[in-house]
């Protein structure tokens, strides 16, 4: 039973691909990673890849991390610039013994040796955008991150039953130079084991590390807890936990998918989207409601939604 | 009860610094600062600090990471070159809301901006040391890394029942340009909850992520678990998992303390050696073994373990 979930409804060109893929067969590595590429390359999505917007000097450091559920291989790339594809280099970094988690110019080299694309990442769009934010917090106010902070993550597996785990985000907007959030870091940002199923989170990384949630939400799973229930009472108690230590809570959303195919979500903020597909069903997009109860309820996003949605996002910019 | 305890017996001189601060009354954040630094100022050690070897490209990068159990704030500086106290800029990162965790020239430009000591960390021992290797591995193999990775790590716990993690390294030796391992990333190299208690790791970084093996060890201290055994099952688990899923496990060894200053401690090498002080017993180095059972006994280092440790660590680098 193969399927595959993802953050967001900036993945869902992305998991139609990998749907495809996994319909003819293909493996869960190959199509996790072409359907966070096709995110990565798309240029209207402002916390991903080609279009990403930028820390506060001006420049776009991206953060990927990959998870391979057989062996556990962990690989990830912080703070890189001007590469294509984080996840493709943070998926052949998995594949060493050592040397797994590369940041900043050490990660540029190892893909400029292993031959990925380099890109200029910055487009004049996003350029535009951080501008006008500039000039906007110069007015009456210090820089500080903006609270958009939408990291693709997913989770596959195969009709082998095998679970990959994958992220990638360029991460806050007007971040510090070299900040990295959770989207590189193993068992906060994303954690999978073939044997159980995979997890993956986005919202502020910062709060999101403080309690290991997805390696947090897969040891659930592997107790013999429902993924969804595995989700909601991971999320509620980090939640919870963070407004009892730190008065309060940063935005915490996640997705997971056990080794059937079974899939979750769970969330602290209203509106989550995200994207499943699997064996028996087409790509759908939804959006998640956290009910008084803690409970995470999801509908199918309508079509007006998913009109605004792209409309918003290929807005032009002055 | 106040108490703390440390990775390697390198951790000796600033044991004994924070135990008498601990006895004065002081806080455990300002302790186990202390203590850190005082291993990262000692020219011969190694794998931390000042004296620390360099990567492959002969340029010496450090990991830190911070950890204050009551807020759970976390604070991080990956890759970073030629500040004297990577621990001290990890401590300050964790006092802001986000960008907690900074890697590479991001990380050397706060530690500038907030006035951290700037120094030249590669000594010229550690330069011949890696000259040496170069050489050596030129003659007969290809660059990889030496198998030394002793991170020093740390947990105290003040008398109002603070208990603050921390972690200071320069990673593996010979490991490539930016690579980052456990030290700096919450759960895994490090975690502390003032409620329960602190974990912290030493070993290959790049297997101990794969278990979050601190978090985990927190985790089983929180669900009524005494801290000895919650390091031992922790360790001997993730041991066991990294066997069989991977053929064989990296060096893993770890201590603990719970919020009552109980403390323990376990490993899957031989010879482990640790440091261990409270409110009652003075601090004292320890050997750690490894039982067939899964047990780990430990036993006070004598003095001629302690003079020939002495010795082959000041001894002269032709």
């Amino acid at each position: 039973m193969h399927g595959i979930i993802a953050t967001w409804r900036m993945a869902l060109e992305g998991i139609e691909k990998a749907d495809a893929m996994l319909k003819e067969g293909k493996n869960a590595s190959d199509a996790i990673e072409a359907a966070i590429r096709e995110v990565e390359d798309y240029p209207y999505y402002k916390s991903v890849g080609y279009g990403g917007l930028p820390n506060q000097d001006g420049v776009l450091q991206m953060d990927a991390g990959y998870m391979d559920g057989d062996s556990l291989s962990v690989g990830a790339v912080c703070a890189i610039e001007d590469f294509a594809n984080p996840v493709s280099i943070a998926r052949k970094l998995s594949q060493g013994t050592v040397n797994n988690i590369l940041a900043g110019q050490g990660a540029a080299q190892f893909g400029t040796e292993y031959g990925f694309e380099q890109k200029k990442m910055l487009t004049d769009r996003a350029k535009r955008i951080y501008e006008r934010k500039k000039a906007e917090l110069a007015q009456n106010d210090q820089l500080r991150p903006y609270d958009g902070h939408d990291t693709v993550g997913m989770v596959c597996v195969d009709d082998e039953s095998h679970v990959v785990a994958a992220t990638s985000t360029s991460g806050l907007f007007m971040k510090r130079n070299g900040r990295i959030g959770d989207s590189p870091f193993v068992g906060s940002g994303f954690y999978a084991d073939s044997q159980v199923g995979g997890a993956t989170a986005t919202g502020l990384g910062e709060d999101i590390m403080k309690g290991c949630i997805s390696y947090e939400i897969v040891r659930r799973m592997k107790e013999g807890m429902p993924v969804q229930q595995a989700c909601e009472t991971a999320v509620n108690q980090l939640d919870e936990t963070l407004k009892e230590r730190r008065g309060q809570a940063g935005d915490i959303s996640v997705v997971a998918m056990d080794c059937n195919g079974n899939w979750g979500c769970a969330t602290n903020i209203e509106g989550f989207s995200f994207v499943a597909a699997t064996q028996h069903s087409a790509p759908v997009v939804y959006l998640a409601h956290r009910l008084d109860d803690g409970h995470t309820v999801f509908e199918k996003a309508d079509q007006q939604w998913l009109d605004a949605y792209m409309h918003n996002h290929s807005a032009a910019v002055e």
